[in-house]
């Protein structure tokens, strides 16, 4: 069965996205003109921006998490592919206020050689301008080779907390300090379910039986580590708060904020049920959680699963995670 | 194939639910210790009350939009079931402080007798309390019968306008007067293009052809007033448009509000795409948009489908609209 999404042309899924996007959020953001790129309203001279590349069809990511006290722009690229540096370089061109840009660059082969790209074609131009690479998914790569790993849900943590403090005024080194501090702070791990289904095929992106779950699935459906037989909430919440503290330890005392992220088709109702048990373990750790954040922010389609991530916080941290934003798509 | 949901034993849905939403958001709302209620934390002296009870399986709502400048309080059921009278009560005895407390009431036979026991039982202990019975589903009766409708996900409007109305420190009668006329202004239409899961017996909740999208399906799977072949979202979006105009009047000149509600599974990036086709086609016809809300607020389980809600606004209600809210669910 082909899926039944509610789209028009598959070859303008991404356009029509984007213009009712900017139509829906009109008091807050623009697209510039001849790019794919989402800008804040209203930024403020004096600042460093703050911007991420990503591919369509994750929305509400990244175009959602653009607004005060996170992203300043989002440039966007097709489904499931990185926009090209021309994009890049056009999103960091129009926040740039002579304060220098921070581009986050999530840890995919095509976001990466892009946005280095548009960096040099910043620098070029004059623009101080530097990328900090984003890896969280402790499934994609053993521990001691982090700098392998994919970006996933956790960079959200990134976005939120750097967006928050670039906005205080800080120089870019600073600001690329925290985006540094954040990542190696933050750590994810992602269970699947049920796929989605691919906006431009209508078929389904990977297989998967119907008694089993998948560990370590990627964004974009990449293969899971391994799979176990579907259980319930608590013991899935165990495995995977088990991996994710063995990789980084998060030590009795720790303070961290968690994300329990839906993949797409996944209720607010499982998401509350399995945080509810992911608070009770890491409490049994002595590990507090500070305000975590709830909801399908990045999402693969209608994808079946949830994506966990912890971000170790100080009081800094705290401050700018909590900062309210008026992102159309984040609120904790 | 059975659902695959993340969860516990099945007779603790709710409960593990709702435990993981206190614990989340522990710093906004708490429960009480002896009833199925959720209220809003700093709760101020000297305001009306806003009150709603509803069936679980439909969350966030309406758990999630307990805040400032939206509800005091939620009773909260079973999977969709009505809370019985007593929770109902506890609900209103909680956030009376004196100046009275008003229910609104989504129209389900269950909902609108249970409600109107705990208000009498209010009543008896010198509670000043007064119920609205929201109906706003114009599948579910035809023109000139409005009171026969079904509460459906237009009631947002009314959770958010009526919240922050009686924020304001408006009289009880005004406040129900304010209820009245958002519900009166109001209008829903909702497709289905996949049947959700029930939480309890893991089965779909309905069939549905493979090729076909039901027109008017009720937030459980209530019967669809007629079928139609699927098609594009400017197509269903021109159908539903014509409908909702057509019932009510929404005029060259008016400015109204939208919802566009996901079921359940359907993405963020078809709601975007469907609400870019509602605005052109409200625009053609002289009618503007203030700040719509785009999401999956009102679900029904992973149903796929849209609701799509037109509250026309008047400049106080457009204020209420907008004011600034901290329950867990809800931003535009």
């Amino acid at each position: 069965m082909k899926s039944k999404k509610i789209i028009n042309d598959v070859d303008n899924i991404v356009f029509d996205t984007v213009e009712g996007f900017v139509k829906a959020y009109k008091h807050k953001v623009i697209k510039l003109p001849n790019s794919n790129v989402i800008v804040r309203k209203n930024l403020e001279a004096g600042k460093v921006g703050v911007v991420i590349g990503n591919g369509s069809g994750h929305e509400p990511a990244c175009i959602g998490f653009v607004g005060k006290n996170m992203l300043s722009a989002n440039a966007y690229g097709g489904i499931f592919a990185a926009p090209g540096p021309d994009t890049l370089y056009d999103a960091i061109e129009a926040v740039d206020s002579g304060c220098g840009v921070c581009v986050l660059i999530s840890n995919h082969a095509g976001d990466v050689i892009n946005s280095k790209m548009a960096i040099d074609m910043a620098k070029d131009d004059d623009i101080n301008c530097k990328g900090v690479i984003l890896y969280d998914d402790i499934a994609s790569s053993p521990k001691g080779q982090e700098e392998e790993r994919r970006g996933t849900a956790g960079t959200l943590f990134s976005y939120k907390i750097v967006g928050a403090y670039a906005e205080e005024g800080h120089s870019l080194d600073k600001v690329v300090k925290m985006a540094e501090k954040v990542r190696d702070n933050t750590r994810t791990l992602a269970v699947a379910t049920i796929s989605g289904t691919s906006p431009i095929t209508g078929y389904k992106m990977f297989e998967i039986e119907d008694d089993e779950i998948e560990i370590g699935m990627g964004v974009h459906g990449e293969a899971a580590a391994h799979t176990m037989k579907i259980c319930t909430a608590k013991d899935i919440a165990e495995v995977m708060c088990e991996k994710l503290i063995e990789d980084k330890p998060y030590l009795e005392g720790d303070e961290i904020t968690v994300l329990v992220n839906g993949c797409g088709q996944t209720t607010y109702m499982e998401l509350l049920i399995f945080y509810n048990e992911v608070e009770k373990i890491l409490n049994d750790k002595g590990i507090k959680v500070y305000k975590p954040a709830i909801g399908s922010f990045i999402t693969t389609q209608e994808m079946g699963g949830i994506a966990l991530a912890f971000c170790k916080l100080d009081d800094e941290m705290k401050k700018m995670w909590e900062k309210e934003t008026d992102a159309p798509a984040f609120k904790i």
